[in-house]
């Protein structure tokens, strides 16, 4: 099957560091997906604005070159545990699709504002799903390796005075206390740069506390 | 972006009249994922067996040459109301992607048990993931259109003594109680037959009560 995008995705991610591991995850973080030329009448939506959630399913265009191998090493378990690769969320799949639920905060014309994705700015979605509780939620579900371990937010501290927004400053938050830092990294000396949107934010983590040194 | 196929879905509809509208509909209902030979390693199920449930991402194959409009008319509506394609779950979509949430009951060797799919027989697979709870279950969502119809469930009234086993029973009962008729037939001297595994199920509908009249 052939799959042209029918959308793309932006939103403050330009790279890969950051970006929260799952849909939901920085429930604040604002994002739009702007219908592709081909595909853009607003009667396409029509609809859709009685749903408070979406599904988007995208591609992984980033790494799409590097493959897949059966067993991949999911970032929660601390990279030391090989798991199938369906029994993950992995990007390095067979086919690299990317499955996520966002918020629909509201639809102008042929742009779907949405909270909460985990998609880098440019990323094409080849799909757009209404969310139907029903069929798609399952609260009870056992979740598989996910349930096994605990993963604490950090504590985020930030500076007086940046020059974000309220929401962007709470987006920026929710990111952050996901603790984006490679799993093997505890240097607490260490300054992370993290691009968001127009910024570039520096921090260091101690702990459980992450310090924002700067904004700018 | 091209697709393979990673796994072929088989279960017991082996046409369109009878799939349920959507995935966990009917919940006993059995089938079975069969993962294609250039992914069937074991390893790359690892971990799966540990999730309840999980996602299928699949293509709707039989109908992909009928293209797509910007909009569709949900049967669920009865067929008189238009909603822009991305509103809905409707196959007739730009790219022919399903979305499915199955049970997943067992795994042997690249062989996975589910139940409750909406799939056809010989549908082919493109992705399989986990379904995690957190990032996936949100019982409160607002649910659109299909929060704004009733769809009451038929009495199926079965004959004794039919060939099935007790699973496939109750399966059938679940699918039949869905009302599979178009939803402008109402005729209750009408005999729909449906194809259901091995066997030919003949039935008729009166009012709110379904009568199965043979299964051989």
């Amino acid at each position: 099957m052939k799959l042209s995008p029918v959308a793309i995705f932006h939103g403050p991610f330009r790279e890969k560091f950051g970006i929260p591991r799952q849909s939901g995850l920085a429930d604040t973080l604002e994002g739009t997906v702007v219908l592709e030329k081909a595909f853009a009448s607003p009667e396409a939506l029509r609809g859709l604005e009685a749903f408070g959630r979406i599904w988007l399913i995208w591609g992984f265009s980033a790494n799409r070159q590097e493959g897949w191998s059966p067993t991949v090493r999911p970032p929660r378990l601390g990279g030391n545990k090989a798991l199938g690769v369906f029994a993950t969320r992995s990007p390095y799949r067979p086919n690299p699709l990317g499955l996520s639920c966002v918020r629909l905060e509201r639809i102008e014309g042929t742009v779907l504002h949405v909270r909460g994705a985990d998609l880098m700015d440019g990323t094409p979605i080849y799909d757009i799903k209404p969310y139907i509780p029903y069929a798609d939620a399952f609260p009870e579900a056992a979740g598989g390796f996910v349930d096994e371990v605990d993963w604490p937010e950090l504590t985020v501290v930030l500076p007086a005075g940046t020059p974000l927004s309220e929401t962007e400053t709470e987006a920026l938050r929710e990111v952050l206390a996901q603790d984006p830092r490679p799993r093997y990294q505890q240097d607490p000396q260490k300054v992370y740069g993290l691009s968001f949107g127009a910024w570039n934010v520096r921090f260091r983590v101690e702990g459980n506390i992450l310090t924002v040194l700067t904004v700018n």
